[in-house]
């Protein structure tokens, strides 16, 4: 069984996934290219190869786990945290732990072995939004959970294990650090000045258009003003909502329009790029912030995090905002 | 002229070193392993490679930038802040910047090709830590800096541009999104429990053993109880003091010893790690603060760090850390 632990000074919690311990001598130092395997777990026809799906756009006349989807979501074979079991909150002197409890399904977004979502059809990627929605409130019926992450990895390098569309939801039982940390920061600025700092990050972008990337009646998508990474990329509802899960039809529809101009003009910057997309969200527990805005974030993995950053928090980056948006 | 950059909701700071910009074409997905240069500009008889050198411990019929040293400080020939210039601190809408400024400085350890220090004399490592205070306490004259960062990185993993026996030290004119994290997190424990946190950790792992690595009159190491990696360890004086230029002539020894013993077993279990290293200490307008306590991080780079580690802070670590110092 997995343990979290919460670092005493940082208030960061860690997953002690020991199920998947290796031994010194496993760890490679430069891990080699793996070859694509004969048989993909993903590709239709190998739905016996994944864990019983979870939920599915598929014919009508199809059966769960066979062909016939357009949609897959499935547990992930090797999960970070498990569904099953107590929280088991508990304490040593100064140290917080609790058992590593939550959910990581995997969202196979195509039937055929495609690399990348902007690939796919408009209608496509918005029946995937929607099914990151749909997983997102299902799983929130579940009182142990805390907080709801959409990721995305595409390429070997942003660590997706195939070189196929598909994304990733996982479920924590604690509400992720950096979360907090948006959280703390725009309710900061909320209570000095009575606004939403996304929003006027926003306005303020649309004003200068320095860093404006794409626009539509739905989303702003712009390359953020203190960028960590090369080409990061955010996109910003232009409703505000805190909450991912509140989108409406017509967003869904122009959120699909926008990412797939993003994915698609980033790649043609840097063809195969490898990067992370992330949905941040406020955590399931809260109602209505007034102060936090939900948003998915594009980071290409183009760069090796040095030393100090890692360390610091302190990053270099190489590239402005604004020229990457030029 | 780079420029340093705040994100106005989570107030981290970034520095936008443009002199080092690339062009979308340059970035290589995989980094290729470079060759040995043939000519190392760190070796002794090469310091004209290098600019010239701010300090050296050498013999005394020697002159500055010939041979004859054993520690040789130069200023960084890429550096990612510069020393000359004003702080320039503006602001445009909602967002803050200034320039660059700062030093970055590289301590060659020895003068002959080694590549670790724990290969090193238990005098030269002693003489190299009175470089690092001397360093800190050198560039804490200048008003314009905050706070001086002081790293390792072996291996090219970890960031290393050359296998070669160096550290170096960032001086920035802002404090680190990391280091006021644990100023904040270990300023609320001291202010709901009167007492260091830092000493509370030391004091239990002491009782416990189960995560100790080494200790000696001077110094504790320990693999933290939430270690984010595997294999991390800290190093901790036993001597309450935030500021690691305080140490003392017994406390440089004391961490000489404990240092090179950390190193030498951490790469005894896993050959050739590749590590970064950090002095956490605080800030330099600071006095003497009860609820802070300086500390050395060793971060072995072992694995590819994944998707939502990155954006949410919330990481998964493969080995418990009273396994690693088993």
């Amino acid at each position: 069984m997995a343990e979290l632990r919460k670092d005493p000074i940082l208030e960061r919690w860690v997953v002690f996934s020991t199920e998947r311990a290796k031994r010194p001598s496993e760890f490679l130092v430069e891990k080699a290219e793996k070859k694509q395997e004969i048989r993909c777990p993903f590709c239709e026809g190998n739905e016996g190869m994944t864990p019983p799906e979870i939920l599915s756009y598929r014919k009508d006349d199809s059966r769960p786990n066979t062909p016939g989807w357009w949609i897959r979501v499935v547990p992930n074979k090797y999960p970070a945290l498990r569904i099953e079991g107590e929280l088991n909150k508990r304490q040593r002197g100064i140290y917080n732990m609790m058992d590593g409890i939550g959910a990581h399904e995997v969202i196979i977004e195509c039937p055929q072995h495609l690399e990348d979502i902007f690939s796919l059809d408009q209608k496509n990627i918005e029946e995937i939004i929607w099914v990151y929605r749909d997983r997102m409130r299902d799983l929130a019926k579940d009182p142990r959970f805390e907080y709801a992450l959409i990721f995305k990895n595409k390429g070997r390098i942003a660590g997706a294990s195939l070189n196929y569309s598909h994304s990733q939801i996982i479920v924590t039982p604690v509400v992720p650090k950096r979360t907090e940390e948006e959280l703390a920061g725009s309710n900061k600025y909320f209570t000095l000045k009575g606004k939403c700092v996304f929003c006027d990050i926003m306005n303020q972008e649309l004003d200068s258009k320095e860093r404006i990337l794409w626009e539509n009646e739905g989303f702003v998508s712009l390359c953020p003003f203190a960028s960590r990474f090369p080409y990061e990329i955010t996109i910003l509802p232009r409703q505000h909502h805190c909450n991912f899960e509140t989108i409406t039809e017509s967003e869904v529809k122009n959120l699909a329009v926008i990412l797939r101009k993003c994915l698609g003009s980033l790649d043609k910057t840097i063809p195969n790029v490898p990067y992370n997309y992330l949905v941040h969200t406020s955590p399931y527990a809260r109602a209505s912030l007034g102060y936090y805005h939900w948003h998915l974030e594009i980071i290409p993995r183009l760069t090796r995090v040095a030393d100090f950053e890692w360390g610091m928090g302190f990053y270099i980056n190489q590239v402005l905002p604004e020229e990457a948006a030029g």
